[in-house]
């Protein structure tokens, strides 16, 4: 029966092909989602899409890198063919570089200065690229955790939906390097290097872990990162 | 022989198809459970169809969430068909959001404050979600271990069925994060992902890993998440 | 040739079927021992079995206690038909309810305390249940470590029969989850789940890993727990 | 399509043979890229050549190394025919060589120092080798990681292009010793050993991970180091 | 040829069938040896089969158990048909138990007692069981191995053939526990527990992993504990 | 071509049949070398035949021991057929003994003594056995680092062509024990026992993994350990 479809939660897609397919309930609005991956699996331009996705339907977004800096994203955006620095000059956009030691240090001020930011700049979408870069400035981990869990928690307060970035695991793909944000959030997106053994060619393959309240596909599927951004293979298999 | 059957002590059935078939002898009454997996395998589901199953029944509950607002979590519910904010203005519900950094810096004080809150209510059953993020907010294992040992040892004095979310550890889907909630439990659930070698489809699946006095299925079985909770396939395999 | 037989040692029984016969020079009497096994392989029915079969044939037990309260182990032994609380009004039988956080604070004073209740109650076995919980207590390894060598000298001291249960380590089920138990007791006994890699249904099996000056078989042998106790079948095999 | 080869930005090429044809779009220039491996899979000589690629066309290049000598440096690049000391008396090239012990006590003031040599020198390419050296130095994963952070931004904004090696990961031949650069860099080659099961012969295999902004291929290639450099085998397979 | 048979060297043997035949050169006096093994493999039997091959001979013999009773290492030599309460008596041996929190506390002072024990004793041979235990008391790495590394060479110095017992590593038979003794021992013997996939009979292997100045067999080899201690199957194969 | 052998450099042999016929370029003279291998693998036998080797075409040695006596390292050579004493008291070996504990503390003043008695001594090579017990006798990561990175610069600048030996990685095998040499060092050799599955005989393997500016074999060839020393079985395969 098609009972999830007839929820009250409004629910948004993320505007990459194929991926909104598999997300059958859709995504409800003002999640709080993080994207899991190494290092290229496409994190940061998971995320630019996902901006990209609302600012073409007359949203507003936020983007806060703590990893390159504010040039560098808006030139990635443009490669893509994204008009970043229109959205910017048109006031759709705020594109912001932290550094993620200062903000480590403080990041209970920040909190508040983030929650303003949002609430003034009326954001529809937020990305933060990425939590990782932020949990490894502190030393202790029980600190790590709660300031992550506060901030997390300010985020889903401040009322936009919001995709963070995070690192994998070095051991396994499906957590994340400190653990945590996969619990702190109502959906995960997996994406993985699948390498064959016969050390031939590197696939890349995106799985939904999770998303509370709502089906989704439990499928892993190929996609590829193109100068169009991503696009998920629905019909196509790793192997 | 059908001897299991005929224990003094007093069953109550979870409230999961397929599931308390696997239960072969019933959970005894005032039981401290554990349901251990790794992110979206379903815990909170789990948490919330264990409550509404005692609700229908005229029974009083208490969720205490450490992850997410009561808003979220009263959505939710209701997302399932579960009228959970009802059962709350009728007075047999109560839905509590704690900020797992306080309750751990006051774990003492609010022992005693939970065990009122479930006498006064008069609570037959308990959902704590999740006893991970309590534990994670102490840096010192020792500390961390004395701490559960009292918190659970305060619910189990407090007369209450108590139904306890943990993260799984992430080597091994059988043990919890801190390792430490499924031996101090009466009874312990495990939810994982099986992820088939070709990288298809991956599959959730339960095993009953202990209930202390009751004889249990060992079979591993597959269950799923539906708009209307969990189901378990007792006469499907795995693989 | 049948010399192991002939010893002077006095040799003592478990009083688990099957289990008895894979100890085939039988156990010394005041041996130190230890069951190794993660959650809810029987280790604390294994104690109790211990001690069920000591007290029916006139001998007098103690039971330790660090996970559970004095009346969920008397309920679990009436469970299993063992009548512990006439035991106990008979004099024959002690069940003590010991909180560990207290039992690592005071240890040496305890210590002495534990003997002179065996010498006192003068106790033929004892069971201590788990000693993990005792370990998990202590922060600093070596800490850990020289209180848990001297208590369990002192209970070999005592003179009493001793079974310890310990949690299995995470990663390797025949060690003891803080890996010392294993060297300073006599005898140990590895419970573990096998699970086959289809996932169908997790067995119980068992080894005799070490008896100090006894012949035993090697063989793994599965069990069950049932509504009686713990049964090994030496005929049968886990695949 | 083609679309990827209209960007606006410039691109440079390494300078190894195979490995370029294997970098479809280009790496963008002042791009800061990392060079992963496990002893003597090249790093250094990856280093050397891609420098003498930029000197060959008139390019300015400075090569700081933390290892080896100056004379070293030199040595082994004049080995594989490439006129290292006339490029330095000719004002084209700078080698130096740093005590990480001292570089990391005093990073901060030598990032300046850095930043300015390189401007001055008005270097298009610049080699660090290695920065696990750098990074071992610290005690403090936190400090590591921020000054680490500090470092790479700085390197970026005196706008000279980076090739920076790294040793890997014992545990994993994709991730770098500290887990951190792969994640700060625009690019990420690896080199790896790849030995058959029957320990016959180790072979050499390069992946190019990530690079920013770029198409390239996701094959694992062999290559060979002799003395005339890396050499990349586009043609061949491992295995 | 027959070179290694030559040697200036005084060799002796240990006392075990089977084992002494893969010594093909005998190990030579004044050896440091180790046995590294598991709970239960044998460890401390071949340290008492050591010393009773030598007391048989009219040789002198200490043996310094940091785990047992005198009376235990006593009752078990004699169950085995060694006289050792007669060697006792005679003066040929002694048996030392040590507290082994103590001798980490003492370990300076108890080197030159050790020492002078052997000196004034005139022993031949020593078994120290177990090394581990004395490791285990120190907290800090760099300590534990300075003070494990004096103790052996006091004990070289006093010019005793010795054998240690170690427990092994968790992860890895052929290390110890704390991964130094094999390196700074003359000979290394290595037992350990063969476990078929399909759980049926553990089986004991015994493997010479060094002996410093001697030629010996890389075999593999099954042995077994019996009434009579150690056997070595010389013609027989695990597999 | 045979370009790599038209080299500057000068280049010497190790002086083991086998091993010098896989090193095609030769190893540059005054380097650094490491030889990485767990216990019993041949490492002391290494050093002392690369020093014979040298000895015997009238150069001059050092070998300075951690973990033996000089008396056992003279009476190992002489075991062998090589003249250590006669060497000796002809001026052109000395062997030294240093206590690591001590070493360790003193390690700078140390440095100059070392490199006084290499000048003094006109040493023409060098062996360190091992520095693996050096680098233990650290507790902190970046000091035991920066130490051995001083220290491996200090010998370099002395002249000398050295041979460190290196215990291996507990988990793996190409990796020395605490991660750093085979960085810091020209050249890497692996030693390594290879068991086959079917726990029949251990082989002895060595691979070449790194020479800096030299072409080499990466074959892993079978050797043996006989009376005479190491001998590499170049025609040989391990399976
Ligand atoms: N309406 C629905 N239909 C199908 N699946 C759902 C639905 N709602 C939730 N789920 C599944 O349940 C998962 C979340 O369950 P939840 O109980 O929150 O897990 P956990 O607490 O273990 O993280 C989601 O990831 C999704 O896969
Ligand atoms: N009446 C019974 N019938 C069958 N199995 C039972 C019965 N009572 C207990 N068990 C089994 O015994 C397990 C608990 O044994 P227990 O000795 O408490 O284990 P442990 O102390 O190792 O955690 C339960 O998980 C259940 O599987
Ligand atoms: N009489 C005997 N017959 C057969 N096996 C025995 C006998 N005595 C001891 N064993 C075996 O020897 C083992 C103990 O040997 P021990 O030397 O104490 O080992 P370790 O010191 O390594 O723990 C026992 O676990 C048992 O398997
Ligand atoms: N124009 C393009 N064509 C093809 N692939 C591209 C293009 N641009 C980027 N990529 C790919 O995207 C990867 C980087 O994606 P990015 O989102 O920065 O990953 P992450 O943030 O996870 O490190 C690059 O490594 C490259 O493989
Ligand atoms: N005469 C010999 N005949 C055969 N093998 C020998 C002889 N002498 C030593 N060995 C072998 O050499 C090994 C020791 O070599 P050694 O160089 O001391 O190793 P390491 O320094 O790596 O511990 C011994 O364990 C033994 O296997
Ligand atoms: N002339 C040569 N011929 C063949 N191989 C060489 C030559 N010079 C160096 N090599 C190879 O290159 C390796 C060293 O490369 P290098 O760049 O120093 O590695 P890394 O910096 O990763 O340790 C040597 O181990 C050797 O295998
Ligand atoms: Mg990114
Ligand atoms: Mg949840
Ligand atoms: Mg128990
Ligand atoms: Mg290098
Ligand atoms: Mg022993
Ligand atoms: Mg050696």
């Amino acid at each position: 029966d098609d009972s999830e479809f007839e929820s009250d939660i409004d629910r948004i897609t993320i505007g990459i092909k194929g991926l909104d397919e598999m997300i059958l309930g859709g995504v409800p609005q003002r999640s709080l989602m993080v994207v899991i991956g190494s290092a290229g699996t496409g994190k940061t331009t998971f995320g630019l899409q996902f901006l990209h996705h609302g600012l073409k339907q007359g949203e507003k977004a936020v983007f806060i890198t703590l990893e390159q800096t504010r040039e560098a994203i808006l030139a990635t955006a443009e490669e893509r063919g994204w008009p970043f620095r229109e959205y910017e000059s048109e006031g759709y956009l705020a594109v912001v570089a932290l550094d993620p030691v200062e903000m480590a240090n403080s990041l209970s001020s920040l909190r508040g200065d983030i929650s303003r930011l949002i609430t003034e700049f009326e954001a529809d979408r937020l990305v933060l690229d990425s939590v990782s870069l932020l949990e490894m400035m502190y030393d202790h981990p029980a600190k790590r955790r709660s300031e992550v869990f506060d901030f997390t928690r300010s985020l889903k307060e401040a009322g936009v939906t919001t995709m963070l970035t995070s690192e994998a695991s070095e051991d396994n793909p499906y957590a994340s390097r400190h653990g945590i944000v996969e619990y702190l959030t109502d959906a995960v997106f997996v994406l993985q290097y699948v390498r064959p053994s016969n050390f031939r060619e590197t696939r890349l393959a995106v799985e939904i872990q999770k998303i509370r309240d709502a089906n989704h596909s439990r499928e892993t599927k190929p996609y590829e990162i193109t100068a169009d951004g991503i696009s998920v293979y629905r019909q196509a298999n790793i192997f």
